[in-house]
């Protein structure tokens, strides 16, 4: 921490920020605008040593030794940028977070860029900044290092955040989609689809009220429970664009096994089911932004779930089907609840747009 | 490389892609289309073994210990994308490779995350990771995860990349903005303005025709070339947004010293000089994507830049100034051409936006 923070008391705007204040051009303009931006706002909520130095580079020093890096990115274009359950700060730390924990790996650090569109409301950009920060405090890692862009009003959309997560894990570690091995037992972490329709509804394209909210959450600490019982674990994936479904085909596809599946096994809640009726969706590929896919010998399946079920996160897990051999041809089948058996394809097309 | 690649045949579109196809917002679906963008473009291009495992996170051994982690990240928007030059694409690899380096760390990895409009080209997309991969070599590292986002035709322009750098740095180097001190000598590795006249010229806002190119380029050999020699080096840092006038009250604030310039050193080219003058613009101002700042003790100053005008990106290399005490009122003053002193102030309001 060698800025003294007096140098910079010269450039900070009064706090709190003044209502109805907007995003201009000139706060992407690396000048005193941007660095009032940073001040008021950014370093505001965002408050780490590493972060505070103010260089245009973290440093860090390696924790332990014997641990790999993992590294993942992400960017983050929901609209609304505010929805039941959540936001797009809350969303892009949590995706984030989220795509290093499915290594096994504990993040450690996110980076965050943004590009704001003339216009943005300060207060929104504020909210959001909060989330982050609120977000990063409860999945315990730090946001060290973020960039500001400001585009013209239309050439960009409210804002736009990158996030790329950092974290280590254990060297000897190995989990990943294309370690799925026949006789292998799914388990999902609860309901389907809740984030999906959470933004539809925001933008007021249901055409009914509802109650759902996004399920929107980091889920590097219930990683970490789980692998605390057991490192037999093969899988970890979060169903997130595309859905469970195209999740599973990817997993299939990467690990050349097939998947079958149990569709009484996976839970829709009612009022994601009435909705997906009304507008012709099918839950299986509507986006979730905080459930997990674990796939694990059949051995570990018990330990697995009494760990589950004793987080508020995943209070509903449950094993919704098997792994079997692929044949060369992996695809992914369901048992439906009329006692047929239909093939789960990947997602073709587009279902829903800026669902994260 | 536990991704057989035949798994992925049957979704890859047709090699070359086909003249005037476009970014549709399926390619941002997460499904089958998006797989084919990931296919055809991306992994086509980026590749290592890292980013071909597929999953949503790269997993990395770390090299070597007693190092410490240099993260730091960017977002680029410019416009044009294409430009004398350079391309979105270079500058997204260069700026932050370039962010990574200053810290005096040596970048291995960089994510990359697009947000693509719809409608845009994918022959131009395609040209832009070529560019990326291409700098990549050039800068010895590689890009080990990405994502991709596509958002409706007017909620974007064109293209926006952000990258994320991760580097490694000895952990007893000790570079940052905040370590100038009085007695340090000022260097800058070569002219300024390029890179902001050669996009202005690219959008047609010059009036008249120039020759002037973008500087953008990786500088990560140079400072690893300065490093061999001599470690006793206090501040690197690249003049970018905002431009010299800019950085250099960026550090003069970090370390608390004032700054004194001499006007005769700092190398203009003539055509930016005109087009400024044309334009009412300080070439001070102006921002630059492949110059480097370097402040050091003045007794290194012979090798510093023995070793930078040894390198085609440094052969101007010059001292510009010195470091003196800021007796708590910081600031950047010049000696001018015709004899007198002017105070350098930051740039106030935006300049040019979208410029990197």
């Amino acid at each position: 921490m060698e800025i003294k923070h007096s140098n910079f008391e010269s450039f900070v705007c009064p706090l709190p920020i003044k209502q109805n204040e907007r995003i201009i051009l000139s706060h992407g303009s690396g000048g005193r605008k941007t660095k009032e931006l940073i001040d008021s706002i950014f370093l505001r909520y965002f408050t780490n040593s590493v972060l505070a130095e103010g260089n245009d580079f973290a440093d860090i020093l390696i924790p332990e030794k014997e641990q790999k890096l993992i590294i993942s990115t992400d960017a983050h274009i929901v609209s609304p940028i505010f929805f039941p359950g959540g936001d797009i700060g809350r969303l892009a730390v949590s995706g984030t977070v989220n795509d290093v924990s499915m290594s096994g790996g504990q993040p450690k650090f996110l980076s965050a860029s943004f590009i704001l569109e003339e216009g943005l409301l300060l207060s929104d950009l504020e909210k959001i900044v909060i989330s982050m920060q609120k977000t990063a405090e409860e999945a315990d890692i730090l946001i060290v290092s973020g960039d500001t862009k400001v585009v013209e009003k239309g050439k960009a959309d409210k804002i736009f955040i990158s996030t790329t997560g950092i974290g280590f894990a254990p060297s000897n570690l190995k989990i990943g989609g294309q370690y799925a091995r026949p006789g292998d037992t799914v388990i999902l972490t609860g309901s389907i689809g809740d984030h999906g329709i959470a933004v539809l509804a925001a933008r007021n394209e249901l055409g009914f009220s509802t109650h759902i909210e996004s399920d929107v959450a980091p889920l590097n600490h219930l990683v970490k429970s789980i692998l605390s019982a057991t490192h037999d674990i093969h899988v970890l994936r979060d169903p997130t664009r595309g859905g469970l479904a195209t999740t599973l085909n990817e997993i299939a596809l990467q690990s050349n096994v097939s998947i079958e599946l149990v569709e009484e096994a996976i839970l829709v809640k009612n009022e994601v089911k009435s909705a997906c009726e009304m507008l012709g969706f099918d839950p299986m590929y509507i986006a979730n932004e905080g459930k997990m896919i674990i796939i694990s010998p059949k051995s570990k399946e018990d330990i697995i779930l009494r760990i589950l079920r004793e987080s508020a996160l995943s209070k509903d897990a449950a094993v919704i089907g098997r792994v079997i051999p692929g044949e060369n041809h992996p695809r992914v089948t369901m048992h439906t609840s009329i006692g047929g058996i239909r093939i789960v394809d990947m997602l073709s097309g587009e279902l829903l747009p800026r669902i994260c």
